[in-house]
């Protein structure tokens, strides 16, 4: 890391965006060289979230605030994206081709033009980096990501719902039909923006689920699924909104096929996560709990015997807004230039 | 209800004998005679829980909680018992014939005595009262509950998980296997004794689930759905443990039987409560939340089709401690006297 | 009670009209016949509230929300104003005078045109009204308020300080000079329009002070003081916004005069509020919480010696939407009627 | 820092514990040799606290639990004694000579021991000790703290109160008396042991004001006030417990000296931190808010004039684990040993 490779970060207002700040300010490898947020343009990165203002980059300062269209990536070498959805393609369309990109948003991440239209309700705007595009579940895309241009980070549910069942489908151990992910969100996955729905008042104190059998996630899970099993998945994915600002947890339930037990299940969990730096298999009988991945880019995960025999449950966490957004694209980033991929990811939870 | 009826609560510093206090305090047809607390005997129940300082019963103070061994039954006509799982059978056995009872631990639910058993770790002391008693799930038992002495009021999981069942199960339009009931829990249902478990820092924030496969409702579901289906129905449970004080909301996974469509399925729902005071199916499309049974004894569910043809996804919410404990129990009391059956209980939730 | 008066409600969409709807349904001197919000206008309260769904009015629905320029007053009686501060005044200005009017805005709590224009930016378009507006804190005003037309309906904060200050300030015993109030409040007081600042994740796990010397409900609590007092009386009023739903508890340091005690003014406490169905003083020693308090139309407070001599410490709790809001409300209106000033508020906290 | 230090943690299963090791475990100067933990005593450290079970310290393993009586200190350098109140004198009186100890308990904050006796009802056990310690503020201490062996590390709100307090009173800019400091605590400061006041459903959605003129951190305020101002200083000190994990808001309310303004102020606050890594004085008008310091060892501040003019309201927050305890332990044990003070401690704060 004799050089420092300057990123630029897009839609640096949003939650991600200000995730990723957090992330890179100590990145040995990395110079914040750029911030844009349109509504924001002009202002301190500290002015937007107070808890810059107490923050240094090897003592020197962040970027003020510009607006995309007054942005210059001359001198950019990376940048990453937290633009909204379905606006996203077109701006990473216009960029200079000697950028890499890592796209949080999910533009980019379903390779089928189909299967983007039928779920975002349009046409995609620039098809040809949608087929260029490495979707960048670390784990299992590592040696894509490395000679990757544009990296399509992955979604946080699906983050945390393929992760517990790649091994198991690649293994071939349990069955591809009837997988149902119960999934339980943070508050912050529905970004900064105001919304009645997100009040506190309106989320404290209770629990409710949304976008059930409906939600955007869903084509993102069975993509991946369906990779790995090399035959179509179809899953079913219920949301839940719930008071904690960080952190999802899902509970999976699949059935095994013929012959395999849960201690074949856990094998295959341990042995494909073994020399990985942020998934953890919990020891038999533990549950995992998103406090102990709480501002961590860990993965942690752990399975049960069902009681009907032939069922298992799995049970998996990260925090969404570091396995599950930003964290995950310097994972990504890591990768593509070839760091140690924890570099400045070596964090623990903040419990309590 | 011209001479109100004596009512003891025995275990009434605990939170669900508050919360009968709360709920009792208005009825027109009781009057709260008798509180028993052993550890905190000889107290005010204004001093356990201070909002009673405040509250009167139709310009009567609240007993001074007693110590059960000095407790004089005498002039009681029904008791609501909220003592510990385990230790309840040996206390109601005990007490005076003439006492009607409605228990809201968990000893009497169970009417299989080696299930009881095998999950209680246990032979059951009170056998008889055992069989005797009624299993106070209103809505499906009320003729039941109009001439029992003895009344096993439902848990919290079970009221919620059971409701949405079971006029799908008795119209055969879902399947007995493969049912699987993911449940969250707001945290009053681990009670009020000092845990570290339940401390504020460990749950905040956060969300894990615990008990999985291995939860002491599960029985209880069963036995309730192996009656409806007259077939053995086993199910997977899932409880999980969230930063909210009141609630659960139960997610359902459940197949359809062959023919039957979701249209059938809502249809069974809407027909089975359409007159119930409490039971609401909501309209098609809305998606129920905890936020709206918060302080009530409503329980509000839906039933949604799953994208795979051939299943479908019920949410049902409670307030954990009135519909899933207290207020069900005072819904039995006014069964077992007569009364309108909303008597006490017309509550409006409190939100935000 | 004969015959129900018939309310309308003005701004039924936001908080303070959920409440006041909350607390009206069982009422038994009201018919909700009206209920206003333009944003809203057609729906059904139970689509903007879904609780409402399941609540009866004496089995008579809800009437549907209108938009106020389609309201026909003709048949009401009273009406609740709900609506923005600033704008209130021309409404009620407009309103028939045959309408009595509760106002829950700040627009007539100041009856010095002065003052009003001072804090609020704008000369008051409604001098006449402003005059002849009583402000409604009912223990202080109960005669005013009973021959009132229109009442306005104080301020929350304003309730949770003025309470234990006014009968100390009446009696002399403190001092009118460094008043420090020090209040901490849930975040249903900044209402239900999306707001970034409310949001889950911005307010979850933290605490901020706003407002600092320069909050809107200052004038308020001094007009009180000063007329009390007989003298003018300038506080130090420092608000904060902390996660819970409802409550604000406020934190009081007075000066006593000389040679006044902290038993004074607990007995001057104990005096001024020993008739009072809401106001509670507390048994020397215990502390005040806004637990207490949650969805009840109680004040709850209590006087503590400082270490330094001649200073003591005042605490004080109340919903902020039901005493410091909807239930005053509802507070005023039955002394307006001559009806016992409990009625339809007779409530027991609901916790936990 | 060629060579590491080793390290000790007594009392390592408590939240200040865990916290320490969190911070530790990047910390180039150290190495965690030693956790002990009587009622844990043989289990890891992943056992008691799951995410440590994720974390590595330079690819070393963290020791097991010990117990306090089966400690070998030969070969420790520096001990963090996490132990409780009360019970550490006599621990820290037996260790070893060669030892450095940084105790994060109250027992040898106050240097008086008729003022250590009064507040802690007996007498103190380890006289020489109580006076050889040095308070370590370390903003104001820390020459002291470079040569001290027994560093007793300041209390949580103590070091938000007197961090904005000192610089004010030190160039004479307020008056001494009237002081008072309103603080609000997370739950954390609380502790882990199991007890009913702090169970979530206690807490949540709540506050309370507790120890009202009499909480033992008041003696510690005044002593390092009074050092200050070379005259005897007392205090109002109001805290209050509400529903977040770490973090405290102190809002204080002092009297400007005469001639003096809130001008003034802010530049003796603003030269007073200027050089330090941790103290921020925010610009005019920007509120301080937990959320900026969550899991950081910063002190963020911030200065208002008052309606009646010659008052002023200061605002401080930090976080009650870190800069209220750990952070300040890991500060001052980089002052100890000459290296520089934010080593480890470059911490962004976990916001959203």
């Amino acid at each position: 890391m004799d050089k420092k490779i300057r990123i630029a970060i897009l839609g640096a207002s949003g939650y991600t965006g200000a995730e990723l700040v957090r992330l890179l300010l100590p990145h040995p490898g990395v110079e914040i060289s750029m911030l844009t947020g349109d509504s924001q343009a002009g202002k301190e990165m500290g002015e937007v979230y107070p808890q810059f203002q107490f923050a240094q980059q090897n003592n020197k300062p962040l970027p003020r605030l510009v607006s995309l269209e007054n942005a210059d990536f001359g001198a950019i070498d990376l940048v990453f994206c937290c633009l909204p959805h379905g606006t996203t393609q077109t701006v990473i369309a216009a960029l200079p081709a000697h950028l890499k990109v890592i796209d949080l948003s999910a533009d980019f991440r379903l390779s089928d033009a189909d299967e983007y239209a039928k779920w975002y309700g349009h046409a995609h705007q620039a098809l040809d980096l949608q087929k260029e595009a490495v979707y960048g579940l670390t784990e299992v895309a590592r040696e894509q990501v490395k000679t990757a241009r544009v990296v399509a980070n992955p979604g946080c549910y699906p983050t945390s719902a393929t992760l517990p069942l790649i091994p198991l489908l690649a293994a071939g151990l349990i069955e591809k039909d009837g997988i149902i992910i119960d999934a339980k969100s943070g508050v912050t996955g529905a970004g900064r923006a105001a919304k009645q729905a997100t009040l506190f008042s309106e989320i404290n104190d209770g629990i409710s689920a949304y976008g059930i059998a409906s939600h955007r996630h869903t084509p993102e899970i069975e993509q991946t699924l369906t990779r790995v099993a090399k035959a179509p998945v179809a899953v079913t994915f219920t949301p839940h909104l719930m008071p904690m600002n960080r952190g999802i947890l899902s509970t999976i339930y699949v059935k095994l096929s013929r012959e395999a037990t849960v201690a074949d299940a856990r094998a295959a969990l341990e042995k494909a996560y073994a020399n990985e730096a942020f998934v953890h298999v919990l020891s038999e009988g533990k549950t995992p709990s998103t406090h102990q991945v709480r501002g961590t880019n860990d993965c942690v995960m752990n399975v049960f015997a069902d009681r009907a025999s032939g069922r298992i449950i799995l049970v998996c966490v990260i925090d969404n807004l570091v396995k599950g957004a930003s964290g995950q694209a310097v994972q990504n980033m890591n990768v593509m230039y070839g760091w140690p991929e924890n570099t400045g990811l070596q964090l623990t939870a903040v419990f309590p």
